[in-house]
């Protein structure tokens, strides 16, 4: 039986000459009603993902002992990938490659998966952010229709792209860094417009959808972050050259986040063959170091680099952090990220850059929480190579005022941050320098 | 005699080593100098140029009478062209052929050329903007340190990039957008982040020296549009289909400007040999207009679509305006650039913009400063086939609040305004649709 198609309008139908003549009206149709679709689902999910990490993280603080079972925890997100999972292991970077070569559609099962995967790293204490799930979730979401709608590869691939917008826009509050983010990401260097317009309607109703459902019915709201800065405190064209070397030091940063974690991950891979036990001694040595730093240090500098991390974000924009405290958060991520706990990076590359930022104005002459809001999005900015994105970002989170010098920030930490980021599968399409 | 060059490490010197080890703090130092370079230069140059423009606004303003020279004005710059200025008539097309096919420096004298005919062309009434002057000052300005530093073509598609994006970010004061227009218009549907260091560096110098010298030696300042709206209006959800279908109309007014200018030119070329006695004869026809409106209609009406319209568009975010000022702005402008009057297409294209969406306060139920603020960018990211650049700019110019909903109408433009823009030497990178 075949499928009633509204997409696409065969010759002889009574469409066929207003189509022929003006195309672009059905196309203009088609991505509205598929943005709209995917945006909602997207935006849903992103919602639901929210709550469930607010839900994890006050359930830890609550129960400190829960990480104790953080090895466990990562054993059997193992083994679910392991015996159920497989097709769908590949995460950010299977997304990246079906956009390049489509050629098996996304199984649903992707969401749910990294869903449930990343709430357990949250709630056992693994160091881990967010991006990652809800771009999985929207782009898996958004293939479903791919069968649906039966759409071409070119199609497909703009539905993936709008699947990442919508997932990575909601997640953050952010739809034009989302929007921007999904054309950006895939290709090193270069944005195409090609799906423009399902990126940024996707990324808006997304953004739209989950706010909505968020702050309705859950009651919960995306952090903000206050970037009060002094505008009179150096002369602004200095200000460039400043930001310049703090651009230095965040891609630096980035790059060796990224570095440390594909390390990481290969040699537990080249030593332990059987996957569902990298987690386990991944989150082992997780858990033993929280204990030194909670037993030897203090409890609060234990559980500082635990989850997302968010109480210590926001601080780096309200008082001086320990000078320790990025280099503390890039250690647990990678080594929770590389043991293949489920999760984004994002998250704690704000952190990283954050605190890093924070800790630069000891030696850089801006105010602290100015260099905060500039790590933020530039470690980020570098790491998944994306400096057109994170500007914009700059812009959603702090405001106009300062937007000129975090973009360069931007832009420098992209071109310090080395060709190869956190996504393996993103392609080099225009090099650096 | 061999220059010193500081550019170039030759192997054998004292610092090739460290070159060779990270030749990536030598191209941040390159472009850091080049980028300070350009940016002061096309700083001061728009400062002039900006200064230069209210004289000649004001002036007009104040003698009326000088309208009757505009035939006289138009040929005497079409002398000056025909005589002094071929190599450089080709103006941004000019530029962006030399960075898709490098060949031959542009002359300096397309600064001053470009400044002197732009200028006259506002004190004797002609409808024109000022972007297309500001990148032409930057470019040649720029690209004198072509010579001067011995630059590879790959160092001077980058100078040039930097040069458009230093004069566009601050003759219009806004440098992020500045930025990613030098980096999206020449290839129509991508960004190529080859010379995004450059891009970013030189806008932001060049907005920060222009707006110092403004302020502060010659007090003027940039335009302030402010869109009040109102959250609350209708459900924002229903916003992104309202700037969807606002887009549609912003990129059909691009279409059409971009087409009804060209046509009036071709015509002009074909009938008219000589190339001076074209601006003697579409200045004319502009004069005579203006007559029949100014003693027919009514002095404001005839005043209105002369020069740069500022006053109108301001007033688009203040109060209800005639249905067809968008029209009268179109045709005023089309024949003045048609026939070849120095100038830019941007300021009429917000103009064109502010004053349609204005209008479409009837039809689409926004508040009309919001599809105003939309309409502004909107029609202009249509004819030049700059989406991000656009959008961008509507967050440097109003704000966060309502970034989504213009992004939304930038890029539905964009979409709808076919492949012919404004610039003919734009080359389509990937097609829209």
């Amino acid at each position: 039986m075949k499928r009633f198609n509204p997409f696409y309008i065969q010759e002889g139908s009574l469409l066929f000459p207003i189509f022929q003549r003006f195309p672009i009206i059905f196309y203009l149709i088609k991505w509205v009603i598929l943005s709209l679709i995917i945006g909602v689902l997207a935006g849903f999910a992103s919602a639901i993902f929210l709550w469930s990490l607010h839900w994890a993280s006050d359930t830890r603080a609550a129960h400190l002992w829960l990480v104790l079972l953080l090895p466990i925890g990562g054993l059997g997100v193992g083994l679910l990938y392991n015996y159920f999972g497989k097709e769908v292991e590949g995460g950010n970077n299977l997304i990246i490659d079906q956009i390049h070569k489509p050629s098996k559609i996304i199984r649903f099962r992707m969401a749910p998966m990294v869903l449930f995967g990343t709430v357990v790293t949250h709630l056992f204490g693994g160091s881990a952010g967010r991006e990652g799930t809800a771009i999985q979730m929207g782009a898996s979401i958004a293939d479903q229709f791919t069968r649906l709608f039966k759409l071409t590869a070119q199609d497909r691939k703009m539905i993936l792209i709008a699947g990442m917008a919508a997932g990575f826009g909601s997640v953050f509050g952010t739809p034009l860094a989302g929007a921007i983010f999904g054309l950006e990401v895939f290709l090193l260097g270069r944005i195409s417009h090609e799906a423009i317009l399902p990126a940024f309607l996707a990324a808006a109703i997304a953004d739209f959808f989950c706010r909505l459902i968020s702050h309705e019915y859950l009651y919960i709201h995306h952090s903000v972050y206050h970037v009060a800065g002094d505008p009179d405190h150096v002369i602004p064209v200095m200000h460039i050259v400043y930001a310049s070397l703090a651009g230095i030091c965040f891609g630096l940063a980035g790059r060796l986040f990224a570095k440390t974690t594909h390390l990481w991950g290969d040699f537990l891979k080249r030593k332990i063959s059987y996957a569902p036990f990298r987690p386990l001694v991944g989150g082992a040595i997780v858990m033993i170091l929280f204990g030194v730093l909670y037993f030897g240090v203090g409890p609060d500098v234990g559980t500082r680099y635990m989850g997302l991390g968010v109480p210590t974000i926001k601080a780096a924009f309200s008082q001086h952090l320990a000078p320790y405290d990025w280099a503390g958060k890039l250690l647990f991520t990678a080594l929770t990220l590389g043991a293949a706990y489920k999760g984004g990076e994002v998250t704690p590359l704000f952190f990283i850059g954050a605190a890093l930022g924070n800790s630069l104005s000891g030696i850089i002459p801006l105010p602290f929480d100015l260099l905060a809001g500039m790590g933020f999005v530039a470690v980020f900015a570098g790491a998944a190579n994306t400096p057109i994105a994170c500007a914009v970002m700059g812009l959603e989170l702090f405001g106009i005022n300062y937007g000129v010098y975090i973009a360069i920030a931007c832009v420098v930490s992209y071109l310090f941050s080395g060709h190869a980021g956190i996504y393996n599968s993103q392609i080099v399409g225009t090099s650096k320098h």
